[in-house]
């Protein structure tokens, strides 16, 4: 049985992963997102690309079976499963001017962008660095005129995505800090990692 | 009359605006895609962001009226004309692993990332700066089960897309060298800039 990390409510974590390891994030309590970004350890320089991902993989909804792709055009995670089925991979980490500009709340807020920063640092990552993250168990409905739409996810408590790393990776996980994108309340996320077996 | 600019085909420029100048970016001769990226001309460390863009807006499809932004969530460009209406801020420049890759083609083949690279070090943008593209006149189509598919640009000869730079910008843009974007041939962009009324 390997470990059960958590993150509170409106928090994030950073670890790094081996290739061939396996990462489980959880959502124990449903319906709570979790942004993820990640990083060639060999070379921070290289990170995911939600551009590339959806170009090779030919799909908006990144699920079971696909990878996840680096800036260099480089698999960096499979997507082994997938209980919940749907993701995000359109939109930005809130950050601040997040709940500024589309909230307008003018007072401070947490962010995923902030808790991605904050655990990513040790690691020599600059905020400029941080990428579209891939949005787990987010549910950004689109229509056929191109209109987005943030809606409640469709997690139950339990649901789980697991995702073999396909290179040595720095990951920065968070447990959402948006209200539209949770249902309205915070859940903490959970993970776990699974050596490679070699 | 401003000058207008031709970008070979298979090729790609890159040049400074200042805030308020308008950049027209012109398909003189139908079905053409120019991919486009921008940095803050003061701090390049702050570029266009598909994420952002699409989050902000709202939309998949950003056309007229539509705000291009950064990571650091400014506004960078505002759409003020687009008598074509479709553009694509989904996929990646292609580059040489798009041919090896998605086309099989394993020899040299000319691509947006290598033209925007080659075009943009001598601003100090190095490869792994370079970030999703804001495609403009490219024709991906989306459908509800998420499936993409790139099709022929609706683009006709003379159509065109005008921007007006939100900040100081250094500008990188394409005639796309990817087949299946220009509906199986290449042809040369055109552009002019007419500079802010101050």
């Amino acid at each position: 049985m390997n470990k059960i990390h958590k993150i509170e409510i409106q928090s994030g974590a950073a670890f790094k992963l081996k290739k061939g390891d396996i990462l489980k994030v959880i959502d124990p309590e449903g319906e709570q997102v979790s942004d993820m970004v990640l990083f060639n350890a060999k070379d921070l320089r290289e990170k995911i690309s939600s551009g590339k991902t959806l170009d090779f993989e030919e799909n908006l909804l990144i699920s079971k079976g696909n990878f996840l792709w680096s800036n260099r055009s480089q698999k960096m995670m499979k997507i082994l499963e997938d209980t919940n089925g749907r993701n995000d991979f359109l939109l930005a980490p809130c950050s601040p001017e997040t709940f500024q500009i589309m909230y307008d709340n003018q007072n401070y807020h947490p962010s995923c962008f902030e808790n991605l920063i904050r655990n990513l640092s040790p690691f020599g990552i600059q905020p400029d660095d941080i990428p579209t993250a891939f949005n787990i168990f987010m549910n950004v409905q689109f229509f056929e005129n191109g209109k987005l739409s943030v809606e409640a996810p469709t997690s139950k408590a339990g649901d789980y995505v697991s995702f073999q790393a396909q290179m040595d990776l720095v990951v920065g996980l968070t447990a959402c800090s948006a209200e539209d994108s949770n249902n309205g309340s915070f859940k903490p996320i959970h993970y776990s990692i699974s050596p490679s077996e070699k």
